[in-house]
């Protein structure tokens, strides 16, 4: 198992199967733990969060994870920051990094954008979102819930679909199955926003895996589909984006061509690809997902810290 | 008297006269507690602050009041979250009441908003502000203010002038009203402002109100003048907005017609209507108003909390 | 020595010697203090920033300081704001006046603007920047550095480059170098950006100082380098300021060109008037500069909250 204390994250690549296994099991104890009462672990600790790009789940989660930790938390607001007059973000961050923090989360557009700063920032940084590249959290709680849905993460057949392309999940989330075993991945996309060879790169050989243009060509049984957003403004034919864009929504009819599928899950924000209908159906678990997203970001930050 | 523990407050009718004297009474001793030291009630205890439109007082007061209270705030940012992508107000909301905060402080611009999302949440949320409806804690201030100064609420004579028609308070104000006995008010605005047929509906014979189009038209003496501001951002046509505007400032000039006022009131941001020659009189009690806000917030924060 | 407990800091002027050595020593107890583990000096406190302009180092730098001080913050965020709805400056800052916070930090674009307010506001105010005129806790923290990096500001030779017409840091810099003895300030800048004749009113016969056009012209050594940005957003006509900005760029040739300089300083956000070739030389100490102002504030939040 890796030590975390003290370290950034910044790829799904930076944990081991050993360490995910501990992180879950020490989310679902901060989980237990949370319900009964305050915790005090990270009073005195700081937090910043630096996010670039706009961001919901991601940010609060963190911020909220922190503050019920008993830990504090500073935000660092680009559209009032010096940004605007002309500073760049990596001199932004050493500013931020000089105050001495605990933590910097942060969210950037430029792909490994954090690797390429790393050395120069003392404080431990958690990689937010680099642009395309990854989103190491995400694929945690991603793991985390498919965990605690299914009870294992080994030999389960799970639907990635979307925008494969310039989505940073679908990475973050292959990367992060490539430690565990017999772990089959049907990517779903219009041809044109495959998974990118770089990403392929890195799972070849450790995770078997099919792409495919439709859902309904899968003949397996599935046991995770996980949905993502087609972005409108990645297509430079926009008559192309209206004709695909209808077969990448889920909806009841959709579902019943296919054998019954477990979990659906969606890193969220989802806009037409999941409609509101599906939401109340028990497989429907994208609103969980990103709950669970709290408490195993509060054991990450609790390993980084040493708490 | 209510028991407000775990509830929504969307409506001034989820109050009542007892329950109200119950908070005005409980926001004195706040303040009394306050001024001797720190409060350490809501250790451990997160609000989060949802607008999804400005404000300054209601955010900021309800911010000071938990943090005095010594509880956490969580402030969600519309301008640099997932709704810049296309995520809906209320998958928004779902994914903050996720992460289990203990109340949720919400504005949005939509009438009826929050009663239309209430049962798809489990946190407490208080109205905020919303749209043209309703703002149940700005009246809650507005009668504190009126309670501390003229020691009661029954039998006054209120004169509430400007926007009637667009304008939340009015409408939240005019409710609370009809908690109390003997209440006569003076609705004062141009014709094409008059409060929504909506509106009159709820208090009519339970309050009895006149309408007119100008302060000079009262004869009777006032207890309280309640002025609003003329929203420019209500208008679909602004030269309506240029011509209306002038009619409704209050000068000492326009004072001096009537018999002596004993308190003004506005619950403030004020633009043109209240010129600042207006703040030095004695009876201009509008940032004394205002600064009861955030103690008689204190105060229903302690009662929903259950503290 | 100036007690400060509970008094506004709105010039540079508002220190004098021995309180500026008191808060020096201050600020090296607390780098030593927080370093060993957290503080809850301010426990129950509240700071609010009130930024009316952007601002990196100035905001975080004492939401940090206040936060490992134990305290809490409220950040007053404009663009979410009343103003937005036409509110003013002064009655947004009265109504946060009116919540109480322990101290009120504020950034506005009017030269004099706190000044022009402190008489309606009870909580003690911080000038975080008043437009051109004044930036006294920036010099706050320049004479730190140089106090920590030289141990005795007495006797100095400064060289201040850049924009001294339009920036804050020159004045308040000056101003506090005035309590000083036989300090040399070379004030190197285009005609056009000279100090201000009100500036010079101010330092006239209490430091000796000499104007030039370019570094190149210091004939003698330099025992500090302070550079600042040609401020583009000060400039009415941006074609001047591209003619004029090749001029003050430091770079390993310039700085060969000279007798060594012990220290070289910049308020921040630097544009592409210190490129980042300087960074690695041990003379750059901009970012420890920045770093150094976490920890000044902090002593003067003590000493002004009375801790």
């Amino acid at each position: 198992m890796k030590d975390l204390k003290g370290k950034d994250i910044l790829s799904a690549f930076d944990f081991d199967r050993e360490t995910l296994e501990h992180l879950f099991t020490e989310a679902d104890e901060l989980r237990k733990k949370l319900s009964e009462g305050k915790i005090k672990l990270a009073d005195g600790k700081i937090m910043a969060t630096v996010f670039l790009e706009p961001s919901t789940r991601t940010k609060i989660s963190f911020q909220m994870a922190m503050v019920k930790l008993g830990g504090s938390i500073i935000d660092f607001q680009p559209e009032s920051s010096s940004l605007q007059k002309g500073e760049s973000d990596l001199d932004t961050i050493k500013i931020i990094d000089g105050y001495s923090p605990d933590l910097i989360v942060l969210r950037q557009s430029k792909p490994y954008f954090p690797h390429s700063i790393k050395d120069k920032i003392e404080t431990p940084i958690i990689n937010g979102g680099d642009g395309t590249n990854e989103h190491p959290t995400q694929a945690l709680l991603d793991l985390y819930t498919i965990w605690r849905e299914l009870g294992r993460i080994d030999g389960l057949k799970i639907g990635i679909m979307g925008d494969l392309k310039y989505g940073r999940t679908a990475p973050s989330l292959s990367y992060m199955l490539t430690f565990f075993k017999g772990v089959k991945v049907y990517y779903i996309s219009p041809k044109e926003l495959r998974l990118r060879d770089e990403v392929k790169n890195k799972i070849n050989g450790k995770i078997i895996y099919e792409e495919m243009e439709r859902l309904e060509e899968i003949e397996d049984e599935l046991d995770v589909l996980y949905v993502t957003r087609l972005q409108k403004e990645r297509f430079s034919d926009p008559t192309e984006y209206e004709r695909l864009k209808s077969s990448y929504i889920v909806t009841q009819d959709s579902l019943k061509k296919l054998k019954k599928i477990p979990i659906i899950m969606h890193p969220l924000p989802r806009v037409w690809e999941l409609p509101e209908e599906i939401d109340s159906l028990p497989q429907a678990k994208y609103f969980e997902q990103a709950k669970n997203g709290m408490f195993v970001r509060a054991a990450l930050i609790k390993e980084i810290l040493g708490l």
